[in-house]
Order: structure tokens, then sequence, then C-alpha cells
């Protein structure tokens, strides 16, 4: 499957892309509006991949391009970026395609980081709001510490929460997200129950501000 | 230590009081608004008690006088209760006392459980408004099954989040909490971050309705 990382020079990006390239044969299409700068972090990456032995093989384009390309598109942009980056490629996904949101409304105050969803409801509804009919979207890997897992040296034995209306996009991302080793995939429901998923990653920062040990943290259910 | 958990006849009471009991040396007090049913209830958690061996004292009362006599009082109430529950007990709770808040609002759909905030932000907000001057109020316990706890029988490795804005109530809530077997408190900071903890809890009903062996799922940070 190939998939692409629309705004993966960020640390999102850089993580998934990391896990995938590493965990899977998956080919991973970096895209950044600046396709200069997703073939020099697409050459980043595939350093750091021989680094620790595996080489691979690490393609960057312009969001578009990595769009048109790919199975799966992955919106790893900030939430306020979500909306503009599908409009962007709009033109290049169609219903076989799948649309991923892993992005996150938050502010900060002085008691710590808050869930802000955009007016829609949740980022994910935003994004299948602005998607082009008939392109699944599912909401997903919003919870995953990016530092954690772009430090390819730590094993990680965590979930990611899947929300979706269509049920092949869904399995799709369930087993994307199970290709990466120690990464664990629950289904969370459809696109209405975005906004408890997604609220998990401000608690996430809240936690690891008030707690030793917990830098970097992740959640699993049992 | 002296512990009323005032609606200990319900589900979360009953799981909390089992585990006190059994796991610590403090004093446990069941509150209801009928000391008759609080009674027969405390009957019940001895019987359940002695059933795996452990000899304790579990005592019912009305609320107010439970709360009367408790260094610390847990409302173990549905979230459209707290208010009432606060005001009821207000002249029986003094400075030196902490109100501990459990209990979340939400509603459902057809999609799964929603968090539903009362309009002060959050329930933990919620019974702080409605809290006596200078009685320190901590939210705590919002993410336990209580039919997980209330089974003797299983072991729990889980963790919960504890918020509040008073220091020392926050130790003393943490302390009791990990006097629980199997049981870690994380702090997530000051009530005004009591939305992102309350909100895991529809999480984790959704969780449960949408995936296998889910079935009363809790959480752990890592």
């Amino acid at each position: 499957m190939r998939i692409a990382l629309l705004g993966g020079t960020g640390d999102i990006g850089q993580a998934l892309a990391l896990r995938w390239a590493r965990d899977t044969n998956h080919e991973i299409l970096i895209g950044s509006r600046d396709p200069e700068r997703a073939r020099t972090k697409a050459d980043e990456y595939e350093t750091e991949l021989d680094s620790v032995g595996v080489e691979r093989e690490v393609k960057g384009f312009a969001n578009e391009m990595a769009a048109d390309r790919a199975d799966v598109v992955v919106l790893a942009v900030p939430a306020y970026h979500a909306r503009d980056t599908v409009e962007s490629v709009a033109d290049r996904v169609g219903e076989a395609d799948v649309l991923v949101s892993p992005a996150v409304g938050m502010d900060r105050d002085d008691a710590g980081f808050h869930y802000k969803p955009p007016k829609a409801g949740s980022v994910t509804r935003l994004v299948a709001d602005a998607a082009p009919e008939g392109v699944p979207v599912v909401g997903a890997f919003h919870n995953l510490s990016a530092d954690r897992l772009a430090n390819l040296s730590v094993d990680i034995d965590l979930d990611t929460l899947v929300v979706g209306d269509d049920g092949d996009a869904v399995d799709t991302v369930v087993q994307l997200a199970e290709g990466i080793e120690g990464l664990r995939a629950l289904r969370a429901g459809p696109i209405a129950n975005a906004p408890e998923v997604e609220s998990l990653t401000p608690l996430l920062i809240n936690l690891a501000m008030e707690n030793e040990g917990l830098h970097d943290v992740g959640v699993t259910f049992e």
C-alpha cells in the first residue's frame, strides 16, 4: 500500500513515516507544501532508517503529488491547517482512497492543555465535512507521542484509537496501525465519537507535565 | 482515616467501599438518603468481605451523618445529584475535610456515549462551586469500572486520575487511591483540567462497546 504523509516533515509525520518504513513494506511518501523540503526530510528519514540497519526508499513530494499517488493520505498537519490541506488535495483523492486525521484542536492556559474542538465538533468531523463526496475519513493516531515513536531505539506497547463511519476504511487504518510493532488499534465507533478520542491528547500532555517519569506518555486500555 | 461514601449503595460506591475495606485500615461509612438502605447495603458489603476472608465492620448512615463523621467524603452519586448532595451535607463538612467527586456528565446517542459537562465546565468544578468556602474538592475515580472493582476476585492494574486546586487534599486522595492494591493515582493538575479527565469515561464505555474483550475496560498511562 502507498501511504502519503501530508505535512510529513513535522513531528507526527516523521514518527509514523519511520515506524511504517521500518516495520512494514508500505511505500512511504512524504508530502509538504514545499516539495524541496519534503525531499530533504525524506532523505533524512532514509539516513535515520539506514542507521538502524533498514534500507528503505522514502520519497518526498509536494502534498498534491503525494496525495495523488497514495492509497491512504494522512493529514499530519496542525488542526488549524486540516481544512486547507484537505482542500488542496481534494481533486487528487478518490473514493478508493482513505483520508486519515490525527490532528487535535487544543489550547493552553496556566492549568494545562485543554481540548478545543473546531465548530464542526471535532477535527475528524471537520476533515470529513471538507473531504470530497464519497472519500472516507478516519480519525486515528491522535494519542501517540511523536518523540517516542520517532526514536526507533524505543520499543512501544501502546494503543491508538480509530473512529470512522466507513467500515472498510476503518479496517484499513486498523491494519495499517497494527503494522507498527507494539501498536494496537482499538475501535472507538463512528466519527460522532471523535471528541472523546481527540480530547485524550491534552490529557496526556497534562499527565506528562504533572507526573515524574511520564514524559512522552502513551495509553493502553485493558 | 474515615471515608464516607455518599450514595455508597450505588455501584461505584460499592466498588470503592469493598476495595478500601479489604486493602486498607480506613473506616468505611456508607451513606444514603435512606439510612435503612445504607445499613442494609453495609451489611451486604460485610458479608461479601467475609466471603473473601476479610472481617471488617462497614457502617451505614444517612448521608448527613456519614459526612459529619468522615474526614474524606466521596460523592458517589450520579452527576445530576452532585450539587444536591453537596448542599445536603454542607454544614457537616469543614476545612479539614476533603470532598471527592468521581461523577461524570454524559449522554448517549446512536453512535455511543458523549461527554456532557454541566455549565460549570465539569462536575468537579460544579462540586467545588457548591462546596462551603474553604472545603477542598478533588476529582478522582472517574475512570474505574465499578463492576470490575466490585468483583474482589479480580486483580487490577489500573490508573486513576486526580485533579484538585489544594495540594494537601490532592495528596490525601492520591494516598487513599494508592491504598487500593493495583491502583496507581496520577496527577492531572488543577480542577481546570477536570474536563479532560472526566471525558475519558464516555471514551472507555465506547471502547467497551466497540471491541471484543474490553468489557469493564480501564486505562493505564505509560
